[in-house]
């Protein structure tokens, strides 16, 4: 099987870190053959800063995993990136978009086996032209048209949650959220969930809108008009959706023995308790792409760049579970 | 110091079997001394059903802490229920009703340190002619005019939160959260940790009300307009207010280190995280009150009265915070 291809990210951000961290500890934490899609001189100079005695390669994608023991692969983009930890400059958001381009077309001529991605600035690529909401609604665009519908999931080994709206604001959260975006997002999700995790029959729970998922009715009435017939939807089509169900008593630790991913009416309804239970570990996985791709669950966090204060937790699970998603979806593709 | 009182709840629900279950329990688990305010023939027939070889004993609220090591105590309130478990009768929504009224009266005469309260069924108090939202509303109401305003607290040793806004549908959320509604809430909630908590300057975070706190108003304007002027107003008043705070990224164990109390916009954004994060254990307080009052946090759970299958460790919580409460504002009344 490729390697993983893993994007810079921003240059000025933590991805030059916690990709040089990460690379450091293969052999004890095992961690699955990568390449860096990017610039090269970016992580040579963040190693040296970081003090850091880490052999950069430039290579093909088919030499990576022979030479991941012993360096780091890079897959070089063509574009140098020239900003300093911190401190973004104009080559940063055309060096990170590349990379992510690039990296893509890799996973799609069946050169890399997923995609991971280090977390870039949205105020950074706006200023070199970036017109997507966020990485994810890239990487939709860039398999082509028609583009697919993205699914945001949060993974950790101990839950797996899937909000259905996401960067909205609350007040909006009842006019936008739908049966049919419902039914649309928990489709993908029970498809992924089979195809690439390897779970036969995905038991997947729906939140309730309202407090006590709306008391049958007597606190709101979304749950009835909204949640309830998409769940009556999913089941029809033999889907193992429940709920709504009250979100409050859905996190416990028997509760969470009851499915294998929640998925959350809103924001913060889900990624608090997920971020409660597995701040470090949980990984943000895009569903419905035709590739599978990963990333860390944090931003760019440019007051950390270059201290040697990141941690790379976040992206060696983003790594581990890129493989082994990589790995279901390919045994049953060949099964096929 | 008095005796805790402890309402017999619905004698139908599971109020009389986790009684029973933490009067067994209390040399193991070294409870404080409660009596029951309510019927002792509940208590009796419950006992006898489930095996269990418990005296009950009518006394004087005085009497209790002395008889408490080898007998149950009840405060008889004169009602007699008639109810068996799991089918609540018409005596019951008085039954229930008259316990609360009589520990109510007893704690307000120093009869007893604090009101633990079982559950209550919403739908059998209403049939009894009850025409209050809840038992909060309840208790406030008995202490007399101007009622207080009573706040619901959910602790545990793990996290405490508060939400501003309770069992209101989500769509009437930005509507009824008021930067009056924020202040009110925290100013009762900071004198109680003070008073009562015995927490010298308690440190308060406020959740935003969006994603991401509004990422400075570019996700609605209810974080910059509503939260923002609560934390100002709440500051210039020397309470440790912060916020609005990114709610997804609140409860993780470091984050959890700044803070001792979290006030949430709305129900699931803060009863999520700390139901996740400590199911059994979580206590449902009452604060703004001119007595202690605990609940454990569940319900009648009517299917499992009388099973023996109904855990009391949220009571035994309850208790035990009852105490604690009761303990450190007696000694803060004797100091002033």
């Amino acid at each position: 099987m490729p390697a993983l291809a893993l994007t810079l990210g921003d240059p000025a951000g933590i991805g030059p870190d916690i990709t040089l961290a990460a690379w450091q500890r293969r052999e004890a934490d095992c961690l699955p053959a990568f390449f860096v899609s990017g610039d090269a001189g970016t992580l040579s100079r963040r190693a040296a800063r970081l003090g850091l005695d880490i052999p950069v390669r430039i290579c093909a994608p088919e030499e990576a995993a022979g030479l991941f023991p012993k360096a780091l692969p890079v897959v070089a983009t063509g574009i140098e990136a020239t900003a300093g930890p911190g401190r973004p400059d104009a080559s940063s958001g055309p060096a990170a978009r590349v990379a992510i381009e690039h990296a893509v077309s890799l996973v799609q001529a069946g050169r890399a086996s997923a995609v991971v991605t280090n977390p870039i600035a949205k105020s950074v690529m706006y200023e070199a032209g970036f017109s997507f909401p966020g990485h994810t609604e890239y990487l939709a665009h860039l398999c082509g048209e028609p583009a697919p519908m993205p699914v945001m999931m949060l993974w950790s080994p101990l839950l797996a949650v899937v909000p259905a709206t996401i960067h909205i604001p609350l007040a909006e959260v009842p006019r936008r959220l739908t049966s049919e975006l419902l039914v649309a997002t928990t489709r993908i999700t029970a498809r992924d969930l089979k195809e690439r995790f390897g779970i036969p029959a995905p038991r997947i729970v729906l939140c309730g809108v309202n407090p006590h998922a709306g008391e049958n009715g007597t606190i709101g009435r979304e749950d009835e008009e909204i949640v309830r017939p998409a769940v009556a939807m999913l089941r029809a089509e033999g889907i193992d959706a429940r709920g709504p169900a009250p979100a409050d008593t859905l996190f416990h630790p028997a509760a969470r023995q009851g499915y294998d991913v929640v998925i959350g009416a809103y924001h913060d309804q889900v990624l608090a308790p997920i971020k409660a239970l597995a701040f470090d570990s949980a990984v943000n996985v895009t569903l419905g792409l035709p590739f599978v791709r990963t990333s860390p669950d944090h931003g760019t966090a440019f007051d950390l760049a270059g201290t040697g204060r990141a941690s790379p937790s976040s992206l060696i699970e983003a790594l581990r579970l890129a493989r082994r998603l990589a790995v279901t979806d390919a045994a049953r593709r060949n099964a096929a």
